[in-house]
């Protein structure tokens, strides 16, 4: 049985996930790759140092962000958000995304925040992704 | 620290785990699911019920396959496949290849896999993305 998930449901899923897959046009063809987020205010707080990822959305800006939960073969959870990206230029909510993801991953975690400590955060790049849709389904 | 993987440590990963996220481009947009698959002949094997990710893929062959393992903040891998969709039509190879896929996951898996025995399994498509360039990290 796969059931759609409600908004709640999909919203406590992104609340709860630690990973998730950052979707984006790069040179049109797709680009995946996992990130560290924070949900809030209806969007996807991010960070990155320059690269592909972050030259594609500047170029592409439409973003597609997935989570899941895997319990087991026969239960798991599995939800969408689409939207536009976004840099947060703006001093004061670039350094309040930056602390808060911070705190959210004060370990640290792939392939973002390896390289954190070792970089200006200047050289960081505060986004957001400003969701417009989410789906969600579940195997039950 | 982020470390390169070599060939073999990528091939490792893409064999070693159990949940892919496969990213298309879908009306010129990012398209990301989670699917099951064998990793096989330098191809990644997959099946699907119609629907959007196999309409996106028709009309833009392009995909990118991504894996992860992550044990922990400190300690994750991930690695990408690049290739082009394909579907296998052929009589012999798709049932070769439905029956791998079965063998590989009998309890069945997210978002595929629950549906199949509700469903004529002439309508599941078989697919393969030939992979012709593969990448990967590792933090540590």
């Amino acid at each position: 049985m796969v059931n759609t998930l409600d908004l709640n449901e999909i919203h406590q899923l992104f609340e709860s996930t630690r990973v998730a897959r950052l979707g984006c046009v790069a040179n049109g063809d797709p680009y995946v790759v996992p990130i560290n987020y924070e949900f809030r205010d209806g969007a996807i707080y991010g960070h990155s140092l320059p690269g592909l990822k972050i030259s594609a959305l500047r170029e592409h800006p439409r973003a597609c962000v997935q989570v899941d939960q895997i319990e087991g073969d026969l239960r798991w959870r599995s939800a969408l958000a689409f939207g536009n990206f976004e840099e947060v230029s703006d001093d004061a909510q670039r350094q309040e995304a930056l602390t808060r993801l911070m705190g959210r991953y004060p370990m640290m975690t792939p392939v973002e925040w390896s390289v954190v400590h070792d970089a200006d955060t200047q050289d960081i790049i505060v986004f957001r992704i400003n969701i417009d849709r989410m789906t969600g389904v579940a195997g039950s």
